[in-house]
């Protein structure tokens, strides 16, 4: 999307050669700058230390890594070398693996000589492809936001409530809960945001707010307890978020705190809307409150937050009492009961097993 | 309550001297430091600048400001200059304007010389009155918790989730949503709490964490974002929370996000309890979300935070990109039918009219 009216992807090859840029997630909201991947070990540090982050974004970045790997070495012990090394960023994500196996299976049948461009070519392919899918989840997104716009007493703007970062930023562009949202703005349609913060980690405030900030569309930033005051008042529409993995059924695994914004919609008649590329359907799990096993991350995130003092600096302060024990639990599940409806690439569909196997017969029967 | 084994008030005077030292609020909870209230500008600057803050002890605070007036200076001009000079520190909190009413009405017919010992009467009485009020809430609180703990498979400890500080530094002791924790921690009952942090203010990391820890209560510090998913998973036997204003049909206005937790309390059969002196019930107002206007809050609090810097120093540190839009909603009201009781001083009574009225016939009889 634009960053002041320029358009970025999260992440790009460098034409003359072949180096890869990132935007360095890390320095945002505060600073806007790039990093220049050189090597494999760029590639896997700049996954390690979230440099970039989300799912998508992880996966195109360590495909290039393996491009990167080849440039410097295409033998067999590189190619293993370079799996390797990349696996090991982020253990628990599906995407990365993914990413890693459909080019190490590309690669493996070629000669040496040819792996170089082969890896460039399918990594390129990778990231078109997450910008396709998520620009199909923004087609359909617009078409749910435009009818509920028509339906709006009184008319825009159309205000749309999101938890944690399911934007560009976590993507190679589009994003998918800020995909229809870029649509419907770019559009014309009168459309505002509610940022949820999205403690602990703050990514609505530091990043989601970020880049709707930039690419110019109207949006507020709101503490997490807010929600359900807002939907009590009329003020929102339509509640839209990502998820890091949605159930056979249509359970909704996503950011803590996810769970109580799909309450507080059911409770004031407010849709509740959930954008996924299909990957992020397991269809071998049933029940997400039972099966889904929900990471507990470090309690520095919740004892310590990072801001910029009035001099600039980048300070880290401790917002927690010495010696209090927290606990941060990562994600949490919504029930599909509570969920309005699914937005896939190929569509809007109810959160139900039968409904989700009709629409992705393909993606069933591999499971 | 106690800190680290002594027992202290939030505010109390100094036998000798009539000064008032207070707790100071602002600089918890890394510093616990008290300051000394020797003129009426004292005590009208503690409030003003939340050194001392909570409906109860802003009351008492004002009181007292109104005895080290009269013993500077007793006539009726200055008795009016205090009136006027304190009514002004926070002006739509009820609890100040009462407790000046009070004193006030003591003093008025009195000889200026015998202003000064009766207003330090007045606002003792003041003072002991919450206490009173708070323990009984306390008492009636045990009872639930008890009945809690004898109904819970497998034992304790109880888990109870609470939300801001409704706790013994927003009163003068006990606190009123952390009274029965106290009393039952003290009877020797396995308690654990779960503090929602709080945001925007962080109330509860700041305050209600510090003052369960420095009396000895095992709780634990987690993101607002996290109480659905404890609850889902059976990690909370009971919410109990504090409240602004209750309406005569049991309405519940409270910290923003309050209405989230009662959303989920119900969604998993988890009893949500509101712990109330009876001078919050508000008789004259009907329908909470109607018409109890909400207060907006200045966006600085969402956009900045304070914490301690690694070399001690307390910093505050933008944490919202700048020129970002946020808003502040300050409380929210939770209907009447996701409140399992109000636990008051006279005991515990469904959030209905009809009980409520009941149970406070000459409360009623006020309006």
């Amino acid at each position: 999307m634009n960053v002041d009216g320029q358009h970025y992807r999260t992440l790009w090859t460098e034409a003359h050669a072949g180096d890869v840029t990132a935007i360095d997630q890390t320095r945002l909201p505060h600073r806007f700058e790039t990093v220049t991947l050189r090597t494999l070990e760029d590639a896997a540090q700049a996954i390690e230390t979230m440099v970039v982050r989300g799912a998508p974004l992880i996966g195109a970045t360590a495909a290039y890594g393996m491009a990167l790997a080849m440039r410097d070495q295409a033998d067999d012990a590189a190619l293993r070398t370079a799996y390797d090394r990349l696996i090991r960023t982020r253990p628990t994500a599906v995407n990365l693996r993914w990413a890693l196996d459909e080019v190490r299976g590309i690669l493996a049948d070629l000669p040496p000589s040819a792996r170089c461009d082969a890896a460039y070519a399918a990594a390129a392919e990778i990231a078109d492809e997450d910008v396709a899918i998520n620009a199909a989840i923004g087609r359909h997104g617009l078409a749910v936001l435009e009818d509920l716009l028509r339906a709006k007493p009184g008319g825009g703007p159309l205000n749309i409530l999101t938890h944690c970062n399911a934007g560009w930023l976590a993507t190679v562009d589009w994003g998918t809960a800020t995909a229809p949202i870029y649509m419907a703005h770019d559009a014309g349609l009168p459309v505002h945001v509610w940022v949820d913060e999205t403690r602990p980690r703050n990514q609505g405030a530091f990043l989601t707010a970020w880049e709707l900030g930039h690419h110019g569309v109207p949006h507020t930033v709101v503490p997490d307890n807010t929600g359900g005051h807002l939907m009590q008042h009329g003020q929102v529409d339509a509640v839209i978020v990502g998820t890091d993995r949605t159930t056979a059924t249509g359970d909704v695994a996503n950011k803590i705190g996810t769970y109580l914004k799909a309450l507080a919609a059911r409770d004031n008649g407010v849709p509740f809307y959930v954008a996924l590329p299909s990957p992020t359907i397991d269809f071998s799990v049933g029940d997400g409150l039972r099966e889904i096993p929900i990471e507990q991350r470090h309690g520095f995130e919740v004892t310590h937050i990072s801001g910029r003092a009035e001099d600039g600096r980048i300070e880290t302060v401790r917002i927690v009492p010495d010696g209090t024990p927290v606990a941060n639990y990562a994600f949490d599940v919504t029930p599909a009961r509570l969920v309005t409806g699914l937005i896939t690439e190929r569509g809007l569909v109810p959160a139900k097993r039968d409904s989700l196997a009709a629409l992705f017969p393909d993606r069933l029967e591999k499971n």
